[in-house]
């Protein structure tokens, strides 16, 4: 499709048998997490951004002609242990076969790009309810790619949190390398990245998302990872914590510059009396479980950062949830370790870093196979996306994980 | 007194009012350790003995009079919690006043050296119902202290543990510095040891024993932190650990060098199915939280050791009470983050370094002045101690920290 008439042609023929892997999945320990495209309602697009988005890759490129498709990126998140949920939403949505009849296409059995560890073990379950085919892509690699592309494409992707104060922080793409990504889901993996596919694995923690739930679990009645996080903003980790000041009387420990405030033992204060688990508040438990494995997190990461000399620490992965005290424990972690030297950042789709990547990787089969399709040239080399506008599905500050980023996608 | 003839003159008259400071305190967060030196029954000394020590000390001074005291340093540890318990021992001893009778000397307030927070919650507590002066140290100059002479005196005081394998380990005083200190106490302190007062807090983290302790007792029905690291020696952390095999359908994560049984995520499996505290084994939450804790110190540790170039790592603190297990997660995490260049050390006499940092500050008042006094020459400058023999209160392999090291003190 070209723009440059303004028309507004039918992107896609539905009744086209063409194979579109909109969908992709990362499939962590606790959470599974879809990325999938839909297009745009055809009467919908938008011929004035959609010109500006030309001419702005015009001007890059030097070319005229380009095959573009307006939509959304979706985001969507199922807990790991309610598979099927997420199977049956694949299923209702027909997110698999393109959004097209099953009936249609019985021949063939649809390959959905998929990573993380569950895209090994539910590969069959795949297979048997929605006959699709899990192609597999390394973890990592959809990590780094998925981070890398949202914090070079996407504007306003990044941000500072400290002090309740949110800062948005626009990267230059020539200095976002080198960066250590630390994406924190059930577990905690640190990685080196120095740029496009070049990146280490460099340490990791066991102490994570699924550390906080589990052990939150255990000490609370929450019924989900969500439910504990709002319980710990209402708490206080001074009734479980032993402060510098309870081992000090009350004072400081200021030779080695510890204020009485400073946390020495985390849930110290658990032992010291003839109090049952019944006698501190849930609140207070679950606040104290935050900062000790947000600390935790914010410490090894700097650690590493120094070890390597990168200035920058780029935290992901379904733990943060924007949760602002969640955030404000890694950036002042961060601070405090490296003296101000280093900064936590965050991403907007912190989540959906391997979810994303993973979709990236289906490039060669996916989208730019329909693009070639439909404007019947040849097959697309490389696809570009022009991120519009950030959708919420819910009020702000009560994100829940289901986003969607208004886009365009052009093909050179 | 001079050894050289053989005698077994009487050290010390009981009758003679000296103050003699023969105890030092550490009183930290979750336990009180104390320190006190008492002489042998005048009868008992060896003169072989003494003579051996004499001869190598003549060796090293040239000199040939020496004061010297036979005798005990003796360790002993109580809870915080029950600091009155650790009062009534010190009066039953009457250590704090030389154990002499109250009433031989009424005009004046002991003085004992003290470390730790404690030493400030307590003085109020010290003075009121013993009436002694608690004279405080700096915790890490006593940590250090302490430490450094263990490792320099002591025979067979460090050693490392690996796959059930013990091994002394003869350090050579010239080849000690620098050295990585992690003492861990109910929080962590790490310490980069360069000579005999030369030290720097480097780092520390909050999660350690009081952690294990606290977290221990919310989780089970475990009353003390021995009886909880009991339980961990019969549990086992798959029940509750999310493994990588978990995760990934019981396959390894090769590419990146994790075993199928490594943990991904601590806890992470009490997220994903409907139990109940209850239905989880106490001993296998006991193994899981012990792992957690001693993974996250040896990794941090590391780090640190690594930031500072320091090959060797000495553990000590009350948490490690040469638990195996707690030995050979540390040593493993050490070996396993290093790629096996650092090495974990373990330190017979772990509980008691700031103690005996504390004792050793009181060389000054204490035991210098017992000895100038006793033998009417000049006060000493330096204290010597030669170490005879390590005492076990209790059969091998149920060390619950009371111990007595058999010892010679020499003044020169």
């Amino acid at each position: 499709m070209d723009l440059r008439d303004g028309q507004t042609q039918p992107i896609l023929d539905p009744n086209q048998p063409t194979h579109v892997y909109h969908l992709a999945l990362d499939i962590g320990g606790s959470l599974a997490k879809i990325v999938y495209f839909t297009k745009d309602d055809d009467r919908l697009v938008d011929v004035e951004e959609g010109l500006s988005h030309r001419k702005a890759l015009e001007k890059s490129n030097g070319s005229k002609q380009y095959p573009v498709l307006n939509g959304r990126l979706n985001f969507k998140k199922f807990e790991t242990s309610k598979i099927n949920d997420c199977l049956d939403f694949i299923k209702s949505m027909k997110l698999h076969i393109g959004g097209r009849q099953p009936q249609e296409n019985p021949g063939s059995q649809p390959i959905v790009k998929a990573t993380g560890g569950g895209a090994y073990k539910y590969a069959d379950l795949f297979k048997e309810r929605l006959g699709i085919i899990l192609d597999k892509e390394d973890e990592m690699d959809c990590l780094v790619a998925g981070a890398n592309f949202l914090l070079e494409v996407v504007h306003q992707e990044a941000f500072t949190y400290m002090g309740d104060q949110k800062q948005f922080v626009q990267i230059d793409k020539n200095d976002l390398y080198p960066y250590l990504l630390v994406n924190i889901g059930s577990g905690v993996g640190m990685i080196k990245v120095e740029g496009e596919g070049k990146f280490e694995r460099v340490s990791g923690t066991s102490i994570g998302g699924g550390t906080f739930w589990g052990l939150g679990k255990l000490l609370t009645k929450c019924k989900s990872f969500d439910e504990l996080l709002e319980l710990s903003y209402r708490g206080n980790n001074r009734a479980v914590d032993m402060l510098v000041g309870d081992i000090y009387g009350g004072m400081d420990y200021a030779k080695i510059g510890l204020s009485s405030t400073a946390i020495a033992s985390s849930f110290g204060k658990a032992i010291s009396d003839n109090k049952e688990r019944e006698d501190y508040k849930p609140e207070d438990i679950a606040r104290s479980l935050l900062r000790m494995i947000s600390n935790n997190i914010g410490q090894i990461s700097y650690l590493n950062a120094l070890r390597f000399g990168l200035k920058r620490i780029f935290f992901g992965g379904f733990f943060i949830r924007k949760h602002p005290f969640t955030m404000d424990t890694l950036s002042v972690a961060v601070n405090f370790w490296s003296k101000g030297e280093a900064q936590a950042m965050f991403l907007r789709h912190e989540g959906f870093l391997g979810a994303v990547g993973s979709f990236m990787s289906s490039d060669k089969h996916g989208l730019k196979e329909l693009l070639a399709n439909q404007v019947a040239q040849r097959s697309p080399r490389k696809l570009s996306f022009a991120v519009d506008k950030i959708l919420h599905s819910l009020p702000d500050g009560e994100f829940n994980g289901d986003e969607s980023i208004e886009c365009s996608v052009y093909a050179a």
